[in-house]
């Protein structure tokens, strides 16, 4: 299999990289900066290191007419994130893209539609899903470990620092409630099981150390289907004293047991675990293999394009709601 | 000074009889059941160790215009909350409230006109303001440890159990965003300093052991003044297993550091504190003996009437906005 690199922008392209040290069959055809200042020399080195040899283009979509790969790397300025796709899909070519994949509700609606005319596996960089903690508390839900689903409070928290401009204006950047709060919406939505219904989202730009529009701190709540509630706070503060780079926590209120997952490890409590210990966890997948294996029919992959398409919509709605007011529902499927 | 129980439900008693083993010049001077199901022998025994020898009455009113108390403590059934505030209110007798003061919207307002028309001191039955852990993270934050106050995320948990039937009907129990939510709602306005501008609530009343029509999980946003936001999540599916009754949790923003309040106690995560172990927690003040003081002169009280007006507010707003949907706007003052 054939792989194209587009772009390289956010210092995520390590889980490909990883993944493809994994993959003795996949070779790295292809790359192309995109933005202006994406570098690729770091990953001309890797290659240089790992033994592929790809062809460097000045233009993706001539790499995608010219290399014919089976999957593309999206990593790209987030605005031309659902164009990209849009490309890649009209060209039956399956896409791995760096979060969000689109950062308006027209775009998205275009990488739906794009991809409704074909079959190609689509998903994007949600690390999380693969973290052990993470991964371990979804094996215990689906385990039955803490009975049926019923109200989920997710947070995520990162250092601000001092951010490239692209983050300082909202053509460019798409909001902190969909570039920080993804992560988060997407752990509701796949922890829980249930589909969103609706969303209310506050947020606010103030204290934001002159990075233009970038709001600092955001609240969106969900109603999910089965009267399931969520809530998702996420915010820039974290204190540059604090000992890791974010905080991501959520909680997992179920009809049986609870399970929280944070800086201190993963918890249940239920009727066999009276919650005070942090169980063991683990995961023995690796995001890119997972996704590979999947278009070689070896494993069913823990993210697709449903997956992206209701999170990146959660996400945007409640952006909408947070710009304008109201509660806003979710599109008929 | 004279002070008059009454009712006794609910098992808060306790911080009125503690506070008056403290304030040797405080008597209770009358005793009166109000709800059918109400233990006063309990209180009994106490003023039997304790030199009190309290007048017995079966009407509160009664109690009142004899004994003519300086303090009304007020533990009756929820819905009569507000008509016997309006009762004391109109003789200017203050008032020491199990919380909420009021389960209607309606009955607010009739508090609230009641109050106008006297200058009495109105606190609640707010014990978490006085636990050692929430105390300090007040003082904290007054102190300028996290800087200025942005998100809050307040959680509020119960072991269901097997409840009363009032809690399992509205008219009598008032809603489980006002019953169990308004501490954590009360930390959020308490913590931030800021005023609720706005609410959108959820809640559901599925899995919840056949209570009627109880509530078992909410969620509550909140946009506060200055645009600060806040998400108060609620449920009674605290595992039976966990080591305490409770989950009470609260995590502050700031500009400048971070404070979480929880079962590990005190985490404050600033320039000066990476958050790793938990802080020195300590309170002072005792809640009844706080009131007493307050109108002895001795002290500034920690709850007063506007704060009780405000939160409870805020609870029963969200709890219209659940029940109907929308996102619901504060009174003007």
């Amino acid at each position: 299999m054939k792989v194209c690199i587009a772009g390289n922008r956010g210092g995520h392209i390590g889980c490909v990289l990883n993944g493809l040290e994994q993959l003795t069959d996949v070779k790295l055809a292809g790359l192309c900066a995109v933005a202006e200042e994406d570098k690729i020399t770091g990953i001309q080195d890797w290659c240089d290191k790992n033994g592929h040899t790809p062809e460097i283009f000045d233009d993706y979509k001539e790499m995608l007419d010219v290399v014919k790969p089976d999957i593309l790397v999206i990593v790209g300025p987030f605005q031309l994130h659902a164009e990209m796709c849009v490309e890649a899909f009209g060209r039956k070519i399956h896409v791995f893209c760096e979060k969000p994949a689109a950062i308006t509700l027209e775009s998205l609606a275009e990488i739906k539609e794009a991809h409704a005319k074909t079959d190609v596996h689509f998903a994007t960089f949600m690390g999380s899903r693969y973290n052990p903690a993470f991964f371990t508390a979804k094996r215990l839900i689906e385990d039955g470990q803490i009975g049926t689903v019923r109200l989920l409070e997710a947070r995520k928290s990162y250092k601000l620092g001092t951010r490239a401009p692209y983050y300082h204006q909202r053509e460019t950047y798409g909001g902190t409630i969909a570039w920080v709060g993804i992560h988060a919406i997407d752990w509701v939505y796949w922890l829980s099981g249930e589909s969103f219904v609706s969303t209310s989202a506050l947020q606010s730009s103030l204290y934001n150390r002159e990075h233009g529009t970038l709001e600092v701190t955001a609240s969106c709540q969900y109603q999910m289907t089965n009267e399931v509630v969520a809530s998702v706070a996420i915010d820039y503060l974290r204190p540059a004293n604090a000992t890791t780079h974010g905080d991501n926590t959520i909680l997992v209120v179920g009809t049986d047991g609870v399970i929280t997952v944070d800086e201190r490890g993963l918890h249940l409590t239920n009727a066999e675990n009276n919650g005070t210990e942090p169980l063991e966890v683990a995961c023995d997948k690796q995001i890119f293999v997972d996704f590979v294996t999947h278009l070689q029919g070896k494993t069913k992959a823990h993210i697709g394009a449903m997956d992206v398409f209701d999170v990146t919509e959660a996400c945007l709605l409640a952006q909408k709601s947070a710009d304008t007011g109201g509660i806003l529902e979710t599109f008929e499927r």
